[in-house]
């Protein structure tokens, strides 16, 4: 079905394989008189492009959009913006050895047998490649919701967890590191982590954790729309995304309501924020945080087994350029994913009254 | 927005607030020819029902609902199954006094501004008794996605929490006990543990999991629809829901690939299944399961501070009659949201291939 | 599949079949603040009313509509409205005869043969009873967009036509008479003309022209949601309607360029609207105006031969009580679907610029 | 808002300008399993393309598609296909002389208005040369719904009008003539006026039949996605169309009802076919025959009087290179459109039954 679009309002469908010869996407919706700064779009590519530190894999793809339409003297025009990415570096000789077989964990089963059909080159349209279109239409979201601030981060790498709030964390010293964590002493040891984790030809998973700040009051469309419900959908789309939770999360399913309850200042801030910036679906002002848990990626640089098309297990041997961990990379898909909630909430928001 | 529809081609679309005349829905889409027994719908209402035991609110509502299209002779006919659930009980004055006050951690305070307007009694459309449209639905979409089949249940209760795998516990005995814990021992502790909670007019939080079986091969439609995103959207927009997880969940960030990755047998089920029946979202036919983390209700039955709707502080008092833990009664809403998904996917998977 | 809404932003989803116990729907995206006047939506319903004139059909339906939420306090809250409308005068036993005959140029054959399945009940769901919900959802909208005012007339009725531009008619005047057309001298004619046809036990066709004024420069959505596609998609949703041409229509296919080309006034309106009120799919400020063409409906009181579901002719004799021209009654129903449109439009207008 | 898009499980989403680099889309819902030939595309392509001939326009675009996804070795993935066309030929300089003018009967003046904003060059997203994408798409359509057929042409230019049914025309003969019109007489006479109106820098409308054939029995979604409904919205969104009568049309509103009525034969196949192949919104197997009224398009090689944005009334004089009459060109875009709704319903028709 037609499942390759995002929002409702300010909607972002995208297109493209792993290995075919460009991906893209159109961004339709986005309003009239949005200055866009094109280097910040690059510079997102940047942060999640293949290649660019040790820990990530060292396919090497200069990820450069070209944007052919909606944009005009800098500013947006009210109609769609279409985009691609060429794939400039695509290996498919790497993957010649799985054409028939189904790899672990893998989306190559269930592709096969749903579509009676597979893109068997580096995983086709099921590759997080994919993501590349939404990094794009991200950074033109946060261009659009400005002074709303997206910041994602970090938090967990395998068993190493930071345990602090975000608040008591310099949430600019991320960036700083490669493995993309706040606390420069946490981050010295997932990446040690990680690089042990690479040397055996395994993978690890992690956590993210996203704060959104400036939020008006406003945003959400109960009772399907609720923000943290398309926020969840938002981040569950990515590649390898096993959890979602919000606010107190999960921990908050162990609290008394005495304790959980957000009392009021009297300017309608919250003297506690357990419920994370969103009552009832709706942004009340406060922060918004939320935590994002990936799975260690299926592809290993090991030995494994595989089954073929003809139902027989084999055993194969992971080779190629791939990324021990994920999440350092993913740190611009989630906050690419949020803004686009964001933006498609700032739109319907204009609706709710007269 | 009309934001109060849910799913793409067997969609429910729902109306109602706590205290108008009556709540219902229409659920469009659903295909001719499924053979619908109401005495399961009304059977999953019964489970929602408030008043149901000591330990849910002891609000009567006889919650019977009418059907008045879309079923002929018994079969649905194609056509849209339109229904409502009359109010009969609505208590208005005992919201009188909240009027012109915003409660804590309620949605009171953030309907004011986005809608500039409120419904004040009980909530209005951010009350849970919006649910009770979900829950009618979802039975339908559970005849029609037979022999699917969708079990929820309460695995934690504040901290007390059921460590063992779905697979070595009973599932049916959770309908057997007023927590709908599968577990007798750990259902006597909850709902002792619940009954002191409710006595200090406090509420607590909880889990539950759910369980889907007989899944076929191949539901789910990336990259914006995969299963699980649309199973978490569908979770997250249920009241006091603060987050979900499926397969591994948050433990899998923790995990190495070659732990986590699900071997298979050769007639293509895995040997594990780290991956919750899902892999680059679409279903790969082992069971499917998932967590849904509850926040403890707002509503108290002590003192509380409010904020009025002219910036004062102000304490109230709660009264009426409330539930001191939520995840008993969400027990069928969680289904419902469950079936619907799966009706939803069942329908889109038809498209896949010519 | 699920297609029983209309609209975007301003959704109308509806249900219902001749012979159910009810008929109804939602309006989904109304926004919160509109005073609503429930007598103005009751005055919609008696000019749809079965029975309402000696050239109408003699079935006595009140069509009495409930709402059951989405308007507190006389003001719509944002949330959605539900409202129902029972059928109090199903005579179903005029229908037996035909449960296993397909009646010529009905929607028998077709629904049997799409849905292995028929409600055989008066048409069912294809019968336009099903329009009386639209008539509900309209009388909102308008109310909703007002000060732009709709106004539908008959212009024709089988070969009996008015020539004159809608400038040099009194619109007002067409409420005056029972088929509604705004010229007295006409409206007798056609009043004549069907009571013949009456007396015949034949049908006839016609064509509704609608007029609508008042309206802000900007409505519409290039380029799949044209302000003129969308009225176009509304008018062609309704029963027995072969066409629909705004503007110039038919004609303007004869016209060279430099006649039909509306040159500007200073002030922006146009000396000339051969473009009814729309270039380029958004309303350019002048007058709207389309026509919409009715063929004769179906049912006729003579013998007329069907298909037996095992393929065989055989001859039937309509009996019962119907239209014997259809367009007196769809005028309230045009102007709905054009209110529908209109207040969709005016919700997405509400996000075309920053 | 987001309206670039078209269909609901079949779904194109466009992008482009007339003067950006490029245009193009995505179609995201065509199932896997479809064997493309390229070569088709590129031949409506050119059936659409400037420059094909005397009575067109004179601008040369080669308009070659490329695609970047969603086809792996001739056959369609399940993926969305994304597609871009290069435009080599703006002449952006033959604007410059309407950047602050709003020329009659175009949308610079409401585009203006409704995005605050506007890309003068050569009408921007308002310009017919969005059209290509959608020739593109329909020509994967079109491979898809095979065998159904689709054909168009032109029954009229000015006041020159086919007057015999299609059924007696050869229309076949359509594409040998600059044209398009199926009886070679009559192309001979349409483009002799086509010239004359030329030469005088004038442009003149026309109307197009389209007759779709091989249709399939239960194609359409009542009530609001009715075959004809989706086929009337697709017309009247290609730019320049006024009106959209199907079946008997506006013809049929002079009609009685014993004279219209389609009278079955055994096999289900009408001795008539007033209805035009759709009866209740659901095909019947019959023919599906259409009318598409065009208008003269607006710019004249004239002088003509504008307006400024700053309300002064100017007299400019088209230049440039433009179609006298757009009827010939717009055939394969008639089809196209047509194509795109046919795939849209036979998906849709998969998930009426269980």
């Amino acid at each position: 079905m037609a499942s390759n679009s995002f929002g409702n309002l300010f909607r972002l469908t995208t297109f493209g394989e792993s290995h075919g010869p460009a991906l893209g996407g159109i961004i339709d919706g986005c309003p009239a008189g949005v200055r866009i700064d094109e280097s910040m779009v690059q510079k997102d590519l940047e942060r999640r492009r293949p290649g660019q530190s040790k820990i990530t894999t060292q396919r090497k793809e200069p990820d450069a959009v070209v944007f052919h339409s909606g944009i005009f003297e800098g500013v947006t025009t009210g109609t769609p913006i279409g985009f691609t990415i060429q794939n400039t570096n695509q290996k498919s000789k790497d993957y010649s050895h799985i054409q028939n077989s189904y790899r672990p964990s893998h989306a190559d089963f269930v592709y096969d047998k749903k579509y009676g059909f597979r893109d068997y080159r580096g995983g086709g349209r099921s590759s997080a490649r994919e993501t590349v279109s939404r990094v794009v239409a991200g950074a033109i979201a946060k261009q659009f919701i400005s002074p709303i601030s997206i910041k994602a981060f970090v938090i967990q790498v395998g068993s190493l967890k930071l345990e602090q709030p975000y608040q008591e964390l310099e949430l600019e010293c991320a960036e700083e590191n490669v493995v993309r964590c706040p606390d420069p002493e946490m981050a010295e040891k997932m990446i040690s982590y990680i690089s042990e984790v690479k040397k055996k030809g395994d993978t690890v998973g992690g956590v993210i954790r996203c704060v959104i700040q400036n939020v008006p009051v406003g945003l959400g469309e109960p009772v399907f729309e609720k923000l943290h419900a398309n926020l969840g959908a938002a981040m569950l789309s990515i590649n390898a995304v096993k959890g979602f939770a919000y606010g107190s999360g999960f921990e908050g399913a162990a609290m008394l309501g005495s304790d959980h309850n957000d009392y009021f200042n009297e300017d309608g801030t919250t003297k506690t924020n357990f419920s994370g910036g969103i009552q009832g679906g709706i942004s009340n002002g406060m922060d918004i945080y939320f935590d994002v848990a990936f799975k260690p990626v299926a592809t290993l640089l090991q030995s494994y087994e595989s089954l073929t098309n003809e139902g027989k297990i084999e055993t194969n041997h992971g080779k190629g350029r791939h990324d021990p961990c994920v999440v350092p990379r993913a740190v611009p898909i989630v906050e690419a994913m949020a803004a686009l909630v964001l933006a498609d909430h700032v739109m319907m928001a204009k609706t709710s009254k007269i």
